[in-house]
C-alpha cells in the first residue's frame, strides 16, 4: 500500500475532449495555441478538439467556437493561450461549463513580481478551487502524453514508454523529451507545471508514483512550495521506482533567476542535498545526466558497489580515466589475482596492461577472447560494474569493417552474460576517418534497446548515481519498522 | 631576455635526414616504424629518409639499409621501433654514426617496474649522454611538426600553426592534435616524450617558450622528474605566452596508473595546484578543455574580470546556466540600469527577460537590434565578457534559413565590435529537425577562424581559465622587482 494520496489526474493525461482558448487562424510555429492542436493531431488524439477564437469559424480543420460556453459537448481539459488580462472571464466560462482541468500556458502572473498580476493568479486559483477544477500552471507548457494523444509541441515521439517527467520549466520539458529520445527513452506522462499555483510538484510525483505505466521518474525543479509533502511522497515513491531530479537555483544568481522564471524560492543547496539523501532521490547536475541515468537504470541491474573495471582505453587514457572515476566516487581496484593470471593467457604481453584499467590490445578484440574476458570480469569478486569504451572508428581503421561489426555483436552479447551493470561509451569524435562507425554502433544498440553513453565522464556519473540509489535501498533507515 | 636555457632542438623538429630502425616490408597501420615514414611522406618532408631493416632492400619506395652504419650520409634523427632487447647495439651504431637525436618509440623499460629493463634504459641514456646524443623517450610517439615534415602518424593536418604541445602520453599527443584540429587549432611543434629519461618536460617547455613560431603551449603531464626546473621555466614562459596543462595521476588510482604508463611519480594534487597558481599555469581537467581554452586564447582578449552576460538561452536555462556559471567561478551580475532601460526599447515585454541571463526573444534576433544589444553590452561597465549560445537549429525552424544565416553574420560582426571576450557556444544536438544548421554555423565560423565551443559548461570553464590567467599576469607576485 502506498503511504500517500495521489490526485486523480487521469482525465488530464487522457482527456476525451480538449478546448484551446487562443487558437488562431494565423499559421507558424510561434502560435503556441495551435501547437497544442498540432501536437494532438501528430499523436493521433482520439477525442474531440475545440479551438476557441472570437471570430474564426475553423482552425486547423476543426470547428472553432467563440467561447467555452458555446462548445456543444463536455470539455475535460481547457488550455489557455491568451493574454493574462483575459484569463479571469475565460475561467468563469470554464466554471460554468464544469470543465475538469485547466492548463494555463498564459504567463504574466506572480513570476513577474508585480502585485497586480500576482493577484490575478490568486483569483484564478480561488475560482478553480471553488469549482473543483484542477489547474496546471500558469506559465507552463502543460502535457505531453503520447498514449493519451497530447503534446505541447509537434515532432515529439509517437510511441509511449515507461519514463514519467514533471518539470517546472517548459523549455526543459521539451528539451528533455528530445534529449531522452536520442538515447532511446520513451515517455508515459510528461508535464510542465510552471508556477504550481494549484497542482504542485508533490501532486505530480504522487500521481506518477502510483501510475503503473511509469517505471522511472525524472523531474526538473526550481523551488518547492510544498517541501514537506514533497519529501514525504518522494520517500514513499523511491522505494517503488527510481526518482531522478535536476534542481535549478543552486547558486545565489541561479536562485535569483528562479524567482523571475517561475516565482519559486529555491531554498538552500545544502538543504536540498539532505532531502535527496534522506528520500533516496538521485540528484543530477544536468538534463543530459538525467537522460543518461534514466537510460542506464532501464538497462542495467543496480551495482552492488562502486568498484569498476574499465576496458577499452589505453595509455594516457588509463591514468586520466582512473582520475576521473575516483574523483567521481568510484574505485578502480586491482583485479583479483586469478583474473590477472587468466587474462595473461589471452592478452599478449607487449604494449598492454592487465591491470585495471585494462589495456588488452587488439588480440582480445578479434575473437572469442572478448567474451572470455567478460566471463573473467563476471566472476571477479573485486568488480561491481564494467565501463566499456567501444572504440568505434579505431576498430574500423585498425581491424576493418567486418571485425568492427562483429565487435558490436560481441559487446551486446557481453552485456547479457556479465550479470553486472555494463556502461557502454561510444564517443562521437571521429578521429579515424570513419564518421559512420559511431552511427553504426548507435543504431545496432538502439535496435536492441541498449543505451549508450556519450562520454566516460558520463558513465562515471551514471555508475555513481546507480550505486548511491542501491545503497539507499539497502540502508535500514529507509525501511522503518513502524511502516 | 629569458631567464632559462633552452636546449637546441632545432634538428629534432627540422631534421635534414631521418632513419627508422624497425621499418618493415610488411604493410598495415600497426607497423609503427612505417607510420613515421608515411607521416613524413604525407607532410612532404624535404630531407632524406632511411629505413633500416636487416634484409629488406626497399621499404615504402626508399632504399633500406641493414644498419645505421651502412647509411651513406649524415643522420640527424634516428627513430627506434624495435624490440627493447635490441636497442643497445643499435645505440652503439648511432654513437659510431654521430647522429644528433634518437627517439625511442620502443617501450619496455623502466615503466615495466622490472629492474633488468630499467637497467637497459639507464645504459641507453648513459651512452647517449657520453656521445652528446639527445634522447626522446623511450616509450613515446615522438614528433609531429608539420613545418618540418615530421609526423608520428599519417592523416594529421598538413598546415602549421601557433600551438605547441608536449605530452607524456603518445595517445594523447595524437588525440589532442585531432581534437584541436576539429576546433581549428594548428600546430608548430608537438612532441610525446614518454619516460623522459634524457630530454624532460622542462626542456621541451623551454624550447617552445623561446620558439617564435609557438604562441601558446599545451601539455599533458603525468609526473615530473624535474619539478624544480619545470617550475622555474614555467614561471618565465607564462609571462610571454599562455601555458595550459592537463595533469594525469591526480587520484590514488590514477597515480598508480602513471607508474606503469610512463614510470612517473605523479606527486600530490595539492602541490600541483600550488605550482600552477604560482607559475601562472592554466590547469585544465581534460584534453577537450585544453583544446577549447587554447582556441579561446587565440581568438579573444583576456577578460578584465569574471562578470559575464549570458545571451541566447531561455526559461529553465536561465536558472541552470546561472548555477553552472557561478559554480564555475564566474558572476552573472545585473546589467547596469542604463543598459536595462535601453534594452527595454528593443526587447518586447512578454515572455522575455532583460535581466541577466538575457532572454530577449526573437525580436532582438531579426534585425539590427542584435548589434544594438551588443553595443549595450560593450558599454556596460558591469560586464567583462559575453557567453552567446547560438541556437542554430531553433533559428532555422523558427525564423527560416535566411534569417538564421544572417544571424551567423551578425554574431561574427558582434565579436568584432564587442571589444570584450565573446565565447560562442553552438550545441550539436539537433532538436529542431535541422541537422545541417549547426554544421553551417561551424563552417562559417571556421572560415573566419573564430572558435566555437561545444557547450555552455565549456564556455564557463574557458572564461574562468582566461580570467585566472589575466589575474596572474596582473598580480605583482609574478613581476618581482629583482628581475
Amino acid at each position: 500500500m502506498t503511504q500517500y494520496r495521489a490526485p486523480d489526474l487521469d482525465r488530464l493525461f487522457f482527456p476525451q475532449s480538449i478546448a484551446v482558448v487562443g487558437a488562431s487562424p494565423k499559421t507558424g510555429m510561434r502560435v503556441q495555441g495551435n501547437n497544442y492542436i498540432k501536437g494532438s493531431i501528430s499523436l493521433d488524439f482520439k477525442g474531440k478538439i475545440y479551438p476557441v477564437h472570437p471570430q474564426a469559424k475553423s482552425i486547423l480543420g476543426f470547428n472553432a467556437y467563440p467561447s467555452i460556453r458555446d462548445i456543444p459537448g463536455e470539455v475535460d481539459l481547457v488550455i489557455f493561450s491568451i493574454p493574462a488580462k483575459n484569463v479571469l472571464p475565460v475561467m468563469e466560462d470554464c466554471v460554468a461549463k464544469r470543465v475538469r482541468f485547466v492548463h494555463s500556458f498564459t504567463a504574466g502572473f506572480s513570476e513577474t513580481g508585480i502585485e497586480e498580476y500576482a493577484a490575478i493568479e490568486a483569483k484564478l486559483v480561488a475560482m478553480a478551487k471553488e469549482a473543483g477544477i484542477r489547474l496546471v500552471g500558469p506559465n507552463c507548457m502543460g502535457v505531453y502524453c503520447p498514449e493519451g494523444g497530447l503534446s505541447f509541441q509537434p515532432f515529439l515521439p509517437e510511441t509511449a514508454g515507461p519514463v514519467g517527467f514533471f518539470s517546472q520549466s517548459g523549455q526543459f520539458a521539451g528539451m528533455f523529451v528530445m534529449k531522452g529520445a536520442a538515447l532511446g527513452l520513451r515517455f508515459s506522462k510528461v508535464v510542465s507545471f510552471g508556477n504550481a499555483s494549484d497542482l504542485k510538484a508533490h501532486d505530480f510525483l504522487a500521481y506518477l508514483g502510483q501510475d503503473e505505466k511509469t517505471k522511472v521518474i525524472g523531474s526538473y525543479l526550481e523551488g518547492l512550495k510544498d517541501g514537506r509533502e514533497f519529501f514525504q511522497v518522494a520517500r514513499a515513491v523511491t522505494r517503488q521506482k527510481p526518482l531522478v531530479i535536476y534542481k535549478g537555483g543552486q547558486t545565489e544568481g541561479g536562485s535569483r533567476a528562479t524567482q523571475s522564471h517561475t516565482a519559486a524560492i529555491a531554498g538552500s543547496p545544502r538543504l536540498w542535498q539532505a532531502v535527496c539523501r534522506q528520500a533516496g532521490i538521485i540528484s543530477v547536475d544536468s538534463l543530459d545526466e538525467m537522460a543518461c541515468t534514466i537510460a542506464a537504470l532501464q538497462g542495467n541491474p543496480l551495482p552492488q558497489g562502486n568498484r569498476v573495471a574499465i576496458l577499452g582505453g589505453a595509455g594516457g587514457g588509463s591514468v586520466t580515466m582512473t582520475d576521473i572515476a575516483e574523483k567521481g566516487g568510484l574505485a578502480v581496484p586491482h583485479l583479483s589475482p586469478s583474473t590477472i593470471a587468466k587474462l595473461r593467457e589471452i592478452v599478449p604481453p607487449e604494449g598492454t596492461s592487465v591491470k585495471n584499467p585494462l589495456d588488452v590490445g587488439f588480440a582480445a578484440f578479434t575473437s572469442d577472447n572478448f567474451l572470455k574476458l567478460i566471463d573473467l570480469l563476471r566472476d571477479d569478486p573485486n568488480i561491481d560494474a564494467l565501463i566499456f569504451l567501444q572504440p568505434a572508428g579505431m576498430f574500423y581503421r585498425m581491424l576493418g569493417r567486418g571485425i568492427a561489426r562483429a565487435m558490436i555483436e560481441h559487446s551486446l552479447e557481453a552485456r547479457k552474460r556479465l550479470g553486472k551493470p555494463m556502461f557502454v561509451v561510444v564517443e562521437q569524435d571521429d578521429a579515424f576517418g570513419f564518421p559512420e562507425a559511431a552511427k553504426e554502433v548507435k543504431d545496432r544498440y538502439e535496435d536492441e534497446k541498449v543505451p549508450i553513453l556519450p562520454s566516460f565522464e558520463m558513465a562515471v556519473r551514471v555508475a555513481n548515481n546507480l550505486k548511491k540509489y542501491k545503497d539507499y535501498l539497502a540502508s535500514p533507515a529507509q525501511n522503518p519498522q513502524t511502516d
